[in-house]
């Protein structure tokens, strides 16, 4: 029952955000009692916090040995995380918190886990002389994470299968242009 | 009226979202009856789809002479709209038509506006010699507009004016990073 409920409360709040999340709708889409949901988790917070840990793949420690290859790898994870099925739920995570304070508990982490691994990128980078001391961890992620969000979400749903299969060389741009751009900083 | 009217849509769309945009919170915030805005706009589309017309600025046609000063301009027109009171407006209209398929029809026209003036803008730096002949304008887009987009919504609150106060540094570094990314490919 409980993972029926998670990959319903996962579609709901992709579909609908946190204003639309509610449980009628989750009861409705997993097929499963309202009063069983209520008391396996009496509030909505706690129903889409345990959702997000057990259904939103995030930042998994990343460490290829070269810039390249992690700035290729963190793509790969962004682009497929926010062209899934469920990919809207990344969306609102990242502007829901700003609107409902309750949110920000659980959904804030999801941003501070993305900003150290960038960091830690970075400083690896620094450290095997790719990157000049001054290269700016911060920017570095704004560009490689904010180009593949915009990739996606501005890519109009009839090309959306084109886009798909052409990630890897939009991803091989991406981080070859990141490259050229800091290495002569 | 009608520009109190405007201002609280803006402002619902805003907080809310298509989910949440209906005439009565409307006018609620705007201190008018529902009547009379229902009989100046007898659908919800028409009225956001006006408001948006009326409050939302978009890309004006930016022609500065040179590549750098092109993307400094986008960039900024990006920022300013994002980061500004109602800056939730673009990214509802960033992720929402693909969910809400009745507001597509005036709702993609912002991203065809930007991506058009996108390419406009690298077809002129590729006349004047400033970028090769194979640089892709979707790609200069998407990291100029993502990395925007995602400084400005993944900064959190308490470091919001900072980050106001910072516009013009992190334009100037980012769009740095991207003549130098572009400049020798």
């Amino acid at each position: 029952m409980e993972s029926r409920v998670f990959d319903a409360a996962l579609a709901v709040y992709a579909e609908h955000g946190w204003s639309g999340f509610n449980f009628d709708a989750v009861s409705r889409v997993a097929g499963v009692g309202k009063a069983a949901i209520y008391r396996r988790w009496s509030k909505r917070t706690d129903l889409l916090k345990e959702t997000l840990k057990a259904r939103w793949e995030w930042v998994s420690a990343i460490d290829t040995g070269t810039l390249n290859g992690d700035l290729i790898a963190l793509a790969r994870m962004m682009f497929d995380a926010h062209a899934g099925p469920c990919g809207d739920v990344g969306f609102h995570l990242r502007s829901e918190p700003r609107r409902f304070a309750e949110l920000r508990a659980f959904a804030d982490p999801y941003r501070d886990d993305l900003v150290h691994e960038g960091r830690r990128i970075v400083r690896r980078a620094i450290n095997r002389g790719e990157l000049p001391a001054s290269a700016s961890p911060g920017l570095i992620m704004d560009v490689v994470v904010g180009a593949v969000i915009n990739h996606v979400s501005s890519t109009p749903e009839r090309l959306r299968s084109a886009m798909i299969a052409k990630r890897d060389q939009f991803i091989a741009d991406l981080v070859g242009l990141v490259g050229a751009g800091t290495s002569d900083a």
